[in-house]
């Protein structure tokens, strides 16, 4: 089996490295990064690059298929040679999945039509616009489609989706090795949830991110 | 400020890219992944790479010391390189952390003698060894000196410190940013809370990673 991660430039690392944690434990199961070329690819703060160990070129055929989100994301809404890409290996893929906004590249690619889908709470909405019927929740699965919300939400992704590959039991070794037993400090992670005058400020700061 | 995060070959990805993602949006801050010499530096899985983009000797003196854990941390518990930049960068750090197993070369180095601090759960124990006082608690404060348990726990420190460095408010805006709002589909994450057998089956495979 091979999971295929796809980065790009200014990518958010945990978008994929909460599922890469997860899913690089699936048995006898190889895991790839890979951006449209191999390589250095650096993330939206400029503080961290990783590297694209294979083209898309050169993986052809992935069983999974997790792609990430990010503020990279919003340049790629049209660019043929992802799109391209995205749905040759979702025309064999097992899985096919995405975190935070990289949903919107899924749905661009027109994979998401008529499908329920999430996303990054400020990037719901656009899901529509592609057909997608976007649902607040934090992980959707829609037959081999599974998005995940914003940044963090990959990591309850893997997680699900590790435990329908490999079993229950195996999912929670997993949970347990990686002590995901979550304690934040503060109960603001969701817009129905954060004080509505910080739900305010990231919106108004999303206009300039996001248009 | 300047964050530093100290990576080296087998560290454990999540536990170092959670803490990134939170404390990289200290305000005016620059966050550099280092290792005893730039390059990339490759996790235990083999399947992810990340840059480090300066050596330690580049990095004398950084505000906050972010170390990893991960399975290459006990072939580095007598690594006098690491272990004299630790301790040096430790005399003039402001905060001086670490996630899993992390926690044991800052107490290889000296630095946590008669403190109160946490590790993975399985490397728990080895802690006293250095003269620690291992605590079961997520995240443990012990005056400059901040160490979270197993891989993901580097996520709630990062947003605790973040809390206290640039207030409640901002860590709670860049929780929302994150969607920290965890959802997992088990609840395995902690030996308390995971079915017995799964802890015993991970205490056994812990025998050849950590002895």
């Amino acid at each position: 089996m091979q999971i295929a991660i796809v980065v790009y430039d200014r990518f958010t690392a945990l978008d994929v490295v909460g599922p890469y944690e997860i899913l690089s434990r699936v048995p006898d199961a190889e895991t790839v990064f890979v951006a449209e070329e191999a390589g250095l690819v650096r993330t939206e703060t400029g503080f961290l690059a990783i590297s694209a160990d294979k083209a898309l070129s050169e993986v052809p055929g992935p069983d999974i298929v997790v792609v990430s989100g990010g503020p990279g994301q919003s340049a790629l809404m049209d660019h043929e040679p992802l799109l391209d890409w995205l749905r040759a290996a979702d025309a064999t893929s097992t899985w096919t999945t995405s975190v935070c906004s990289g949903s919107l590249l899924l749905a661009a690619a027109g994979l998401l039509k008529g499908r329920r889908a999430t996303s990054h709470w400020l990037a719901l909405d656009q899901l529509s616009r592609f057909g997608a019927e976007p649902t607040g929740e934090r992980v959707v699965f829609d037959g081999k489609y599974v998005t995940a919300a914003g940044v963090s939400s990959g990591i309850d992704m893997g997680l699900a989706l590790l435990g329908r590959i490999a079993g229950d039991e195996h999912a929670q070794a997993v949970q347990l090795g990686t002590e995901y037993d979550p304690q934040p400090p503060y109960d603001a992670g969701s817009p129905e949830k954060a004080p509505a005058h910080i739900v305010e400020l990231l919106r108004a700061r999303s206009r300039f991110i996001l248009s």
